[in-house]
């Protein structure tokens, strides 16, 4: 019998959640104090919550297990929020513990009280309030469990101060992995009649992979199928963790611009979705379709999120006789050292010069990363993390922990300096932890993508006070300063090679490094029209798509 | 008849709002691109939510007026939430505007969907989703009016992307504003008779003040009561707006530290609350009592929130009879020049002796900035605006909305260095905005509250993995450099007479400057058995109240 805060630490430990990323307060203390006595929990110190439930979101794509994260109350957990959020879009599995005031404090209404559990709601499938020390481990074990689901889930464990200072807890046992079902034999057999009957009608098909078929054995069976069908591998927009690189099956994910993917989508008639959604435009746009599906496309489920996504692949493949096909695979390429002025394609076509085997990729350069996923397809294998839930704000605390679950690994975080500036705190605890995160930040000083965003809502001639709500340039930010100023070592580019030195150095040296990379703003008119020849010629787009791209771009 | 985002704009303006603290995303372009059309309409950009919100509320104190915030769907309200949730505890007007995505956009589960008007219901009394263009104005003139109150509210307004396209709106009139009713006479005169009663039994008599009974005329009004009957003047613990300073009734404000509050409240045994809630601890402790009202004590309240506080005020001053008492005024007094080592007092000391006439003070300095109250207690009349949710991130941004009402005055932020970490982007909106807010940063490397509140809640004997949690020194943070990097000047100090000087140059020049100002750890055993008396011999604390204070920090 022990503290509760004891128990719960030992709980975690024993289900193997053996990190938690923290920013504790006063009624979180003895949740602090217990970790002198649990060795075995790397306890990460953020200076705000936001890195701390991101960093955990990274962590869980890595390391295939939850972290923990340590929130104060309500508005600790609501500067977490938005990471939480995207975190859910990726169903990674996170424990979320959030620190409340004692339960004889919480009715008196003091300065802090606020009503957690409704917050907690929005972005948890399972929210619990402790009621005691004594059945506080069997909280804890749930929410793992819970947490660990399939689909990966955020559990939200509310944790009053006097159960974790009460005494009469013990540690609780591990619950026992949930073992998915794969997709019946029924479904797999009527898909794999649809695709047969439609292949030999000529029809289009393709499979949308999202979630875990994004990952390599998964992609291997999809590229079976494609390869004994001839139909398109598409991935959804934002993968959760994408494996790709020279020697694994390529896919072609879905563009961000609705007007993009509608072209990428034109014409199939069936479409397989594998651990993904059916694909809709990201925001609504006036007068424009929010659901991308083409007319007439038929829509069918392989494997939800709670199945078992490899196993309902590998039974498609058995029920096409397609066990022999042999995937098509992206053959090893890299792009040459870019030379001259720094652009935002240079940058992306320096680090396909240069992507180390095994690095882990952190993508939120938003308009800026447009073409790296052309520029790194043949590099060596490597994970692409992307922002699922779309709450900018999210890649430095998920390159953080990335590098926290998988300290041999280089990881590459690709940040736009507006994305940046959300929760640039997570530099600090990338110094403190001494993770290997490189730090590329694309300084075109402006929020770029809402430059185009404004054109594609309809409003085709902003004024001056609308532009300067985009405009990050008065007064400019230095991100080397701000990146010395929380002690990581950085250093400022403006041309091709220099950038590519930078990178190559930062990529051999241990601990966390930020490059300020400074580029023109990345989209006009003319680069729009030019991209689909661009996506085109990295092998990111069949050459009728690219065509019918460049239609649809064309004034 | 116009688009709805002009139809919003214009609303507001006729209802007084002209200023709107931004960070807005592809749902809100169009509320953007009417900012053209409404050239009165002041828009400051943000790089983070929580800085806009903060910022709407030091805005709001000083303004006596609402200002607008826009957040972007339910992550971007996410990110504001803690400093709404402050500005909530403060009761200050706020109209908290969030895009949604388009009607029929939302029901699709798109990335960026989540439940927005569940998450505002925790910091909002009212929250409502616009339906339609036509009815917008009539909408956003009753959140504008629910905002003002009395009291202040938050008032959300969620706006859905197609709502604020679409044509057919019109600009509605603002509503009357409210007029509260004062205290009834029969509660009045039973407040009156009790005090008397009380007073001539030698009884210990006290007003509570809190909320609008903390600006001038309300204080005049509680001087005179206080001098007719002997009794006290206490403050809330974290005022949101308390006017002080030479020539004006001091207040003593309760303590923060449970501890401390319940020695300020032994043996009363009348407590008058005006605009203000019964006294509470605001952490739970093991073995300690929330509630800080001592036994035998009556609780009465003149004046609640609703309510008019100065008219309830002035029928108590005229049922006293007290009309032509003569407030006990606070003589000016200033400390002088601190020399040697700069120590988080020196730094008070010194913000005493230079303090200028009507300065607007925020004060987040948690632990460093015990002893301000009392230095600047003589200063030139000021105002102090308080951490009031203690959702710890709020100061710098606090400054910059007061800045922003009120550009002839110059404001002071003092802040921990673990609180500015928070959202420490409220200096590029400054810059931009050219705000003249003097920013202090007290680094002493250390989460230094925590190392006390650990000590409080019980954990004698803190172990170094637990210690490791509160200190901020291992990467050192660089506030200088920070500063800079979002364009604010700046300069580090450690002696108190670079102190004294940066603070001076700093207050007379315009625009933002930020003073990183090095300092010991405030709080030890020895200082805290201190504290009783310093805070005597500046005024702060009755005789009888200091010693018993100090007989129960003894050890």
């Amino acid at each position: 019998m022990t503290q509760g805060a004891t128990a719960m630490l030992r709980t975690l430990l024993d289900a193997g959640v053996d990190t938690c990323f923290t920013n504790p307060g006063t009624s979180e203390m003895h949740f602090v104090a217990a970790l002198d006595a649990t060795p075995t929990m790397r306890a990460v110190l953020t200076l705000f919550e936001g890195v701390a439930t991101g960093a955990a979101d990274g962590y869980a794509r890595m390391a295939d297990r939850p972290a923990a994260t340590l929130l104060h109350l309500g508005c600790g957990l609501g500067n977490g929020l938005a990471n939480l959020h995207n975190a859910r879009k990726a169903r990674v599995p996170l424990v979320n513990i959030v620190g409340e005031h004692a339960t004889h404090h919480a009715a008196l209404d003091t300065p802090l009280q606020s009503d957690i559990a409704t917050a907690a709601r929005n972005i948890s499938a399972w929210v619990r309030t402790a009621q005691q020390p004594a059945t506080l481990g069997a909280d804890v074990a749930e929410a793992v469990s819970v947490a660990q689901g399939p689909p990966g889930q955020v559990a939200t464990l509310i944790l009053p101060a006097d159960v974790s200072w009460g005494e009469g807890a013990s540690p609780a046992a591990p619950r026992p992995p949930a073992t998915p079902a794969p997709a019946d034999a029924a479904r797999v057999a009527a898909i794999a009649q649809a695709l047969r009957e439609a292949s030999a009608q000529g029809g289009r098909c393709a499979l949308l992979l999202g979630g875990r078929a994004l990952r390599e054995p998964a992609l291997r069976e999809a590229g079976r199928i494609a390869a004994q069908l001839g139909l398109r591998l598409l991935g959804e927009v934002f993968p959760t963790r994408l494996t790709r690189g020279a020697g694994l099956p390529p896919v072609e994910r879905l563009a961000y611009l609705a007007e993009m993917a509608s072209v990428q989508l034109a014409g199939l008639t069936q479409l397989v979705l594998v651990d993904a959604r059916p694909p809709v435009s990201f925001f609504a746009y006036p007068g424009q379709p929010s659901e991308l599906t083409p007319d007439g496309c038929t829509l069918h489920t392989l494997a939800a999120p709670d199945e078992d996504v490899l196993a309902s692949l590998s039974a498609l493949v058995a029920a096409l006789g397609a066990q022999a096909a042999v995937p098509a695979l992206q053959p090893p390429w890299r792009p040459s050292a870019p030379r001259g002025k720094l652009t935002a394609e240079k940058v992306c076509k320096a680090v396909g010069h240069l992507l180390p085997e095994g690095a882990i990729v952190v993508d939120e350069a938003q308009t800026s990363g447009t073409l790296l996923p052309g520029f790194t397809a043949g590099a060596p294998r490597h994970e692409l993390l992307a922002l699922t839930g779309g709450a900018i704000g999210q890649g430095l605390q998920l390159a953080l922990g990335a590098a926290v679950a998988c300290p041999d690994r280089p990881v590459l975080a690709l940040v736009g300096d507006g994305a940046a500036m959300y929760t640039l705190q997570a530099l600090w605890s990338m110094a403190r932890e001494r993770a290997h995160v490189v730090s590329v930040i694309f300084n075109n000083r402006a929020y770029g993508i809402l430059n185009l965003e404004l054109q594609r809502v309809g409003a085709q001639r902003p004024g001056p006070r609308a532009l300067a709500q985009f405009d990050l340039g008065q007064p400019a930010l230095d991100f080397v300063q701000l990146a010395q100023g929380m002690g990581v070592s950085a250093c400022r580019v403006d041309t091709a090679e220099a950038f590519t030195a930078a990178l190559a150095r930062a990529l051999a040296q241990p601990g966390p490094q930020l490059i300020e990379a400074v580029v023109p703003s990345a989209f006009s008119g003319l680069k729009l029209r030019v991209l689909p020849w661009l996506l085109r010629a990295l092998g990111q787009m069949p050459l009728p798509v690219a065509r019918a791209l460049k239609r649809k771009l064309a004034p």
